[in-house]
C-alpha cells in the first residue's frame, strides 16, 4: 500500500473503456462506487487491502462462505452488508436479502445454515414502522428458510450519514461430511447449470428506482436456496462449485470460479434462461442480463455424468424448477469466460470492473 | 406496533428530565439517536421490534451473545456494528473496537473468540489509506486477540450516505463445558467486580471530538478480555455473570443484569475506580463515570466465596490489574442499582434513557 498517498483526495474517473485496467486502486486514492459492486474493484480491494491487513490464508479461498473447523464441528460462516435502495421493491424488501442472501452464502457451501445475526445502522429520523416493516420481513424470510436470528445489534447514526436503514448478517451453518464445493474444485468436462431465470432481481430494483415500467411488473427474484442445495446433494454429494450470481450477475461469478480453478467456461447464449421482459429492460436500460444481479439464483458446476440426475432433481423443486444446462467448464483459455453467441460467434465475458447498477443488494 | 402511524413525521424531543419514561416508542414514531444508546431506547426497540418480529427465545437472553448448540459444538456467536466517531482516537481506532467488541462479546459467555466476520460499509470518497488503516488496525488487534478475520464484505454508498468507514463484525467461539455465563444467573450474596479503572474510552473519544485537553492525555482502554476470561475461569468455572461495559457504561451493564436475574445491586462508590482525570473530565462535561462507555472492562458476578481468588487471578493479568471489589448482589429493590455514597447517603442508578455520548462504539 505504499502506493497509497493519504495526502491526495482527487477521485480519478473511472473509464468504462478500461474495465480491465489490472490495477485501479494505485491510480484511485478513494473508494468508488464500483469498489462495493463485486467485480474486479471489489476484488482489488480483498486482495491489496483486506488480505494483507488480516493475513490469513482463510480469506483468500475467496468462496461465499468460509468453511472452518470448530469443536469437532465443520462450520460455514459468512457476512454480507445490505444497503440496497430503495428498502422496498417488488417481490421484495433489503430485510429479505438480509436473510436470504447470507443463507444462500452459507448454501453455496453446501451448509445447512442455522443461525443469523443481524446488526442495524439506523439513521436518525428514519419511522420506526420501516424499521419495523424490514425486521418482520426478516423474521419471515428466517422462518421460511429455517434459520433463527440469535443475536443482534443496533446503532444510530446522525441524519444525512446514513440511508435509512443498513442492516448486516452474519450466518452460520454446517456443512455435512463428504461435501467439498469451493471454486477451486471446477474442473474441465464439468457441466455449468443455472437454477434458473437470470437478471430478474436487478431488472426489478431498477424499475422502481428510475419509475420506469415495462409493460410486466417484474418482481425480485429472492429466496432461499439451502433446500435446493440440499435436493442436489441428495444426488450426488460430488457438486464441485456453487454460487449465488448476486453483484456483477452471472458474468462476474462465472469469471470468479474460472480464475479460482484455472479453467476455462464456454456458455451457449441460447442455454441461458433470460426471460423476455429481462431482456426488453436490458435492452432498453443499456445493460447486459449476464451482469444482472440475481438474488435467488444459483450456478453449478457437476460432474457432466452427473449433470441430468442433478438438473432433474431441480426441475423438481420450487427454486429449481427454471433449471438449465448452459455450457462447460473446459481446459482452454484458463480464467476466461466465453460465450458462443447464437450466429455462431464468440465473445468474452469478462470480470466487470464494479457494479452496473450500484447499491443493488 | 398498531400505534405507530407511518404518516407521521414529527420526532418529539428528548427531555432529559424524563429518562424513565417507561414506553418512548409510543411518542416517537421515528428512531432518535438514543435508540443506539444501549440503554432504555434500545431495550425498547429490541422488546418492541425486533423480538416480535423474529419471534424466537434465544434473541429474548439479552446476552452478549447467543450460545447455540451447532453440531456437537456448544458455539457463542455475536455481533457489533461500529460507528465510533472520529475513527481515530487516543488508544485506539474503529478497527481496534470492531475486532475487541466483538471478541469481548464473545468472551462474556465464557468463550474462547476463534473467527471473525468484517462487513465494511464505505462512503464514496473516502480515502483507501483510511480503509487500509482501519484493516491493519483489525488485523493487529485479531492477532493479539488470537483470532482470525475468516470471511467478510464490502458495499459502497453514495458520498452523505455513510461517515467515511463503518464495519460490522460478527464473531463465534467455543464455550467451555460446565461454563454458564449469562445476566440471569446473577444471585444475592455475589461479589461485584469490575476489572479495571472505568471510563477512559468514552472520555478518550470525546476528548478528541470536542478538541478539549484535560491536562493528560486520556487513552482509551480497547483491548480483548478473553484470556482475562480464561485466567477467571481457571480459578473456578461458576462465574455467574460477566458483561463489558460498553455502551452506556457501568450503570447500564447493572441495570440490565439486575433487571433479568431479578436481584438488586449494591455498589460502594468509594470502590469503583475512577481515574482522577476521568472525573476531572467528567466533571468539566457534565457526565457521570457510571454511564461513560469502556471498551477494555468487565463487570464480574462471583460467589462471594470465590471473590478474593478470582480478585488475585486478575490481578496478575495485564488486563484485571486494577480489579477491584465494587459492590455485591443483593436481595432487596430486585432489579435496581444502588449506590452508597461517600457520606453515608444512597442514590439509584438508573437504566439510561439513552446514551450520553453518541457513536462512541
Amino acid at each position: 500500500m505504499a502506493e497509497l498517498a493519504p495526502e491526495a483526495t482527487e477521485t480519478a474517473p473511472v473509464d468504462p473503456a478500461n474495465w480491465t485496467c489490472p490495477a485501479p486502486l494505485r491510480d484511485q486514492p478513494v473508494v468508488v462506487m464500483g469498489h462495493g459492486g463485486g467485480g474486479a474493484l471489489s476484488a482489488e480491494l480483498i486482495h491489496d487491502v483486506f488480505a494483507p491487513a488480516y493475513g490469513n490464508p482463510v480469506l483468500a479461498g475467496m468462496g461465499d462462505s468460509a468453511v472452518l473447523h470448530l469443536g469437532g464441528a465443520r462450520l460455514a460462516f459468512s457476512t454480507d452488508s445490505y444497503v440496497v435502495r430503495p428498502l422496498f421493491f417488488p417481490g421484495g424488501s433489503l430485510g429479505d436479502l438480509a436473510v436470504n442472501g447470507t443463507v444462500n452464502d452459507l448454501a453455496m457451501s453446501g451448509a445447512r445454515p442455522a443461525y443469523l445475526s443481524a446488526a442495524f445502522v439506523l439513521e436518525e429520523g428514519v419511522e420506526l414502522a420501516v424499521v419495523d416493516r424490514i425486521a418482520r420481513a426478516m423474521g419471515a424470510a428466517a422462518e421460511a428458510a429455517g434459520v433463527t436470528v440469535a443475536t443482534g445489534d443496533t446503532k444510530v447514526v446522525e441524519a444525512g450519514h446514513g440511508d435509512g436503514v443498513y442492516v448486516t448478517t452474519a450466518g452460520v451453518g454446517l456443512v455435512p461430511e463428504g461435501v467439498d464445493i469451493r471454486p477451486q474444485r471446477a474442473r474441465p468436462g464439468d457441466a455449468v447449470i443455472v437454477s434458473g431465470p437470470i437478471g430478474l432481481h436487478g431488472v426489478a430494483v431498477m424499475s422502481v428506482r428510475e419509475g420506469l415500467e415495462f409493460g410486466v411488473e417484474i418482481a425480485s427474484d429472492t429466496a432461499p436456496l439451502a433446500d435446493l442445495v440440499a435436493a442436489m446433494l441428495a444426488v450426488t454429494p460430488d457438486v464441485h462449485v456453487l454460487r449465488d450470481p448476486t453483484r456483477g450477475g452471472l458474468g462476474a461469478s462465472l469469471n470468479e470460479i474460472a480464475r479460482a480453478s484455472g479453467t476455462g467456461v464456454r456458455l451457449q447464449e441460447r442455454a441461458i434462461p433470460v426471460p423476455e421482459a429481462v431482456a426488453n429492460a436490458c435492452g432498453f436500460l443499456g445493460l447486459d442480463p449476464l451482469y444482472v444481479a440475481n438474488e435467488g439464483r444459483l450456478v453449478a458446476f457437476v460432474p457432466l455424468t452427473e449433470a441430468e440426475a442433478v438438473l432433474e432433481a431441480m426441475r423438481a423443486h420450487p427454486q429449481g424448477a427454471g433449471a438449465a444446462l448452459i455450457g462447460e467448464c473446459v481446459a482452454e483459455h484458463p480464467g476466461m469466460v466465453v460465450v458462443s453467441t447464437g450466429l455462431g460467434g464468440t465473445r468474452v465475458v469478462d470480470l466487470p470492473l464494479g457494479e452496473q447498477l450500484p447499491r443493488i443488494c
